[in-house]
């Protein structure tokens, strides 16, 4: 007899009676808003095309490294789930997922997983060996139905605005024919250039020559590459979007002067960097970029912290985004330092600083959001998007930054189903979290009630410009 | 219509039932314990004086920097709020408080500030754009009355000892007028020497050739100038000091023979010291503090870890102390190594460490005070000092520390009306932890009952050997 | 009048009432499994001689850090204690204990005594100055008795297994009697070759000389010293090794060359290597014990991160392991790259992680061990070996390595009569937790059943391979 799978109502909100009524109420007050989803990684193509996901695999767990890192931490080879490139039976690759799905019990990706089974697929058994064909095939052959088309879920999840995340080498070419279409959802880009930033991307030099093609400019020289930048950027703003992104290994900025600058472009521009002229180059950019937000009224995103690639052999064989980036300890309070001495009394300016190092929240991350105009708070991110990660942020946050030096929350998914589930888990932890505030008189209930609001939607559409 | 504004007699006690009533009896039975306050920045001034504060932007707004940096993340520029010597109308001033109320919503400043304008000055509606004149006015208003002079404040919120602040080049005349008056209250100072001991404080070397008039040594050679440091001790001693404290960017000590550190005076005292030599300097420096209270008997303080002044061009147009300080991480264990091999084993010397760096708590202060029996831990400081920072301190610092090795609460402020509240809250939070360990059958109640006196009263008192 | 000593059943679960008659549940079906102790110092003579203990004093308070350490920290002399072979009167060290009981308030130690007192010697009363003599007359006359001899103690509390920890230069004379003789008990060892693999260890190269000896092999030689511990690897696994164990001042790995190791080898082997090579031969030592890990199929376990002997003064006077170690900072994301680089990816491999700073759990330790197949992460250790410590580390773990990527419980105690009490703290923690993710329906009844039996003994036999 397979166990049947429920959604309790209550679940993620806090046990204590009396705590948990507030926070019921509240959530009921936030639970059906629609979704603002700021930053995120879903492929514009599906909505551009509309074309049907393809069976549970190719769309649940091939995507998800959340899923496979787990799975080959206990030992199962990648090839046997089809991972990178490889050839495998999906309905068997699927099997594996099931036959151990209880490596993943408190985990988010348990919780965010049973919401799509049950909410999305209306499935009512939960998932182990036994229930493994079933779930293959319900949710197989869903996928083929009209309902289940990438627009059709859009709309039935009540997504007000998605942003996607693309280099300045990408074309757009999906975006302007979402643009273009009678279809009214709300995709927009975001503009996020590591690529022809960082000097240790794969490919910089060609990525440059690239650049220079789809720019019109000499991207080999100083001015044309910081030329190129303006003008992409500007082709962005024209799909929609409002925000850049720097997916860098350090929060270090620098502040060279145009011509320690334009020398130091040369020395990195032919692809052969030193690593410490790579690291200059990333941290001077970060403050030209600052510099552009200013002028073009982009949001700027910082996440950084992520060692890329930890697993030498893994990234060889199946390449990147393979579950094997580690996060690492990030300084900010210095790292930030030459960007801030020079743009950070900027009111109009706007940096939203995400981190993988908890132990920065309330040392470094909320004093500086508390102080500079520029700055606010990304919500917890990556590793940490999960129910403990979000209480901790809050908890570790609040008190020196308060609510509104942050951001709402992003869900910074591909996993396009889960992005309700991933929505409901932050804002069952906000509420969860205002509630204990209430319980213990430390704000009103009125307050808690419009801060629920803001939290679960306002903050993002005015952090975002949105 | 005005919202109420009440104070709930549960603030901030846990919200489970059983462990709420278990905290609450232990709550009642220190809420009116007599306030010590070993560590402050409250001006002699008020109480040598005892003339009537000015109104409320001037008492509550303009010096205090958690409030005006939350306004200054928010966009709103110093310049409106009277910082810094600039001319702003009070009235339009506190209207800007008032309409931006919401932004400390979780922070402890709501906290602080309610209960003063509850308590302190009996107002029954929450403050907003809406009551902002009438709690101007009735703010103004009051602080003109008798009742709420420096002084009667002081004897009407149960302070048995407050400790100020001064440097060596102080001339301590507020606190020998207070000593010579015939009002009983026990204000005492203590010494902070930073302004003679970092050669990378604003006027250094004028500052020596102060240290040199006040002290009648030649503070320009290593023997007068310690000479002088022995003898302004005991001038502060002969006004109350029991303690010394120091604010060094890092928590470095360093063990020179007489030799070399002589040496290193001679490069320093000119002004022009390098940053290896200034923080060598400072380093030796604690070690010399340090021997120096094995002599005196004085109670050290060491509180490191802010790198002060961030923003360079809030500094350049404000000056110090303007929200801007931010905390950076801090290494104990190597840094207090010279220092502790030196003197370390001494039972006489009691030295108080504070951190800005909760990641230390657990890892390396517990562990150092749980067995030097020279070092104590300081309570949660700055931006710790707030509800969940003292929960995170009890919980990181007791199970490897004790609760015998910490020293009680410090309000560490210059916001004299809100120093009860601040008591308040670390009564309450200590109060909630020991409930939960009683509900949890760690500790038995009577136990409880008796760290709850310790907490609040007892080991501040003999920590600070007051 | 004696103040009453009962341990209360539902002691360190959740007070939230439903919450905790979950948890009440959960533990009362683990509370009676036997006890799998893969990781400790007891010492195998007690088993292999089964002579009775000696007094109170010498049992339970001279071999614990933990109880000294804070006595130490609060002025009474290691002397009076009678630490480090100075004599003092039992009685009297008793009752210094006795009469400073109330510093372990909410300590692990409190509990662990508390059990200690009440289980194992049935006494009624707590301690304290007016019950010294009482206590100790109980103690000292029950470890005469039969019942109270070590093995008879073994067998009483239930434990299937237990690991001592020893150098490469043990005889094992004490494992192989405890082998021959008719008890049951299985006691086994683990290989711990700090001894001879850290050049600053003390007495390195004479370490080396009787490494030679015992193994026949020239341990001044690298293919000697290599074969050296692959024989001596054998010789433990015949009295029943499952594990090798290293405890280094840090995480660091190194890949040299066969030639660079060799060379580094040669310039260590006299004694009078610098930092940076003992650093670097400690460092390529992991890398070639985890080679030979998965030759033998031993586990290997790291305990990095305890600065030790940091008190210069008191290891001068005492000698080692007397509560001066303190943690530190560490790093493993890049410390353990080089070994990674080259075992990373082996499924048969297991090493297990163990850490003193709490910050890398979330950041650094959950992200590997949910990726890399070789790794797990031990339990909280020494210092966070405590309720709170257990908790940070199951809410700061869980949520990226799941559950399965840990190993259970590790005592890692001297203290052999707290062994239960320490593993029931940890099931009690363990099932309170577990019963948090249930109220907060994020996972089943019958799932957090099942993870209680794996967490309090499954995943210790599994990972350990007993």
């Amino acid at each position: 007899m397979p166990r049947p799978l429920d959604l309790h109502p209550d679940r993620l909100l806090p046990a204590d009676p009396a705590t948990r009524t507030i926070a019921r109420e509240l959530y009921a007050s936030v639970a059906d808003l629609p979704i603002i989803s700021p930053h995120g990684h879903t492929d514009p193509s599906w909505f551009a095309l509309n074309e049907p996901f393809g069976n549970a695999t190719e769309l649940l767990l091939v995507p998800d490294h959340y899923l496979f890192r787990m799975l080959y931490s206990q030992g199962i080879a990648l090839e046997q789930l089809g991972i990178g490139g490889h050839k495998a039976n999906p309905r068997e690759a699927w099997r594996i997922l099931a036959e151990n799905y209880h490596l993943f019990r408190g985990t988010p990706s348990r919780m965010w997983l049973d919401w799509v089974f049950a909410e999305a697929f209306g499935i009512d058994v939960q998932l182990d060996g036994e229930t493994a064909d079933l779930y293959f095939d319900t949710i197989s052959d869903k996928l083929q139905r009209d309902d289940f088309h990438p627009r059709a879920l859009f709309d039935r999840y009540g997504i007000e605005v998605i942003a996607t995340t693309e280099s300045p080498l990408d074309t757009l070419d999906h975006h302007r024919t979402i643009q273009a279409c009678d279809w009214n959802g709300r995709v927009i880009t975001a503009y996020r250039p590591d690529p022809v930033v960082d000097p240790e991307f794969e490919g910089f030099t060609d990525n440059l020559a690239r650049f220079s093609e789809i720019s019109g400019e000499d991207c080999f020289t100083w001015p044309g590459y910081l030329a190129a930048h303006r003008q992409q950027r500007e082709v962005f703003k024209q799909v929609g979007a409002t925000s850049t992104d720097h997916g860098h290994p350090t929060a270090a900025t620098a502040n060279l002067s145009p011509v320690e600058a334009e020398a130091l472009f040369d020395r990195v521009k032919g692809g052969a960097a030193s690593p410490e002229d790579a690291e200059l180059f990333r941290a001077q950019m970060l403050t030209e970029m600052a510099g552009m937000c200013l002028e073009d009224g982009l949001v700027m995103q910082i996440h950084p912290g992520s060692l890329r690639n930890h697993n030498q052999r893994l990234f060889e064989t199946f390449g990147r985004d393979k579950g094997a980036d580690i996060p690492t300890r990030t300084d900010y309070v210095h790292a930030l330092k030459p960007l801030l001495d020079k743009y950070g009394n900027a009111a109009d300016l706007s940096i939203i600083l995400f981190t993988l190092d908890e132990s920065s929240y309330a040392r470094e991350l909320a004093p500086l959001a508390g102080h500079y105009p520029c700055l606010k708070l990304g919500p917890a991110w990556w590793f940490h998007d999960s129910p403990e990660g979000m209480r901790r942020f809050r908890l570790m946050t609040t008190e020196t930054a308060g609510f509104y030096n942050t951001v709402g929350f992003n869900d910074d998914t591909r996993a396009f189903l889960s992005i309700p589930a991933r929505h409901d888990v932050a804002r069952r932890i906000d509420c969860g979290f205002l509630a204990q505030l209430v319980a213990e008189h430390r704000i009103e209930d009125w307050e808690a009630a419009e801060l629920a609001q803001d939290l679960a939607y306002n903050l993002a559409k005015k952090a975002y410009r949105l």
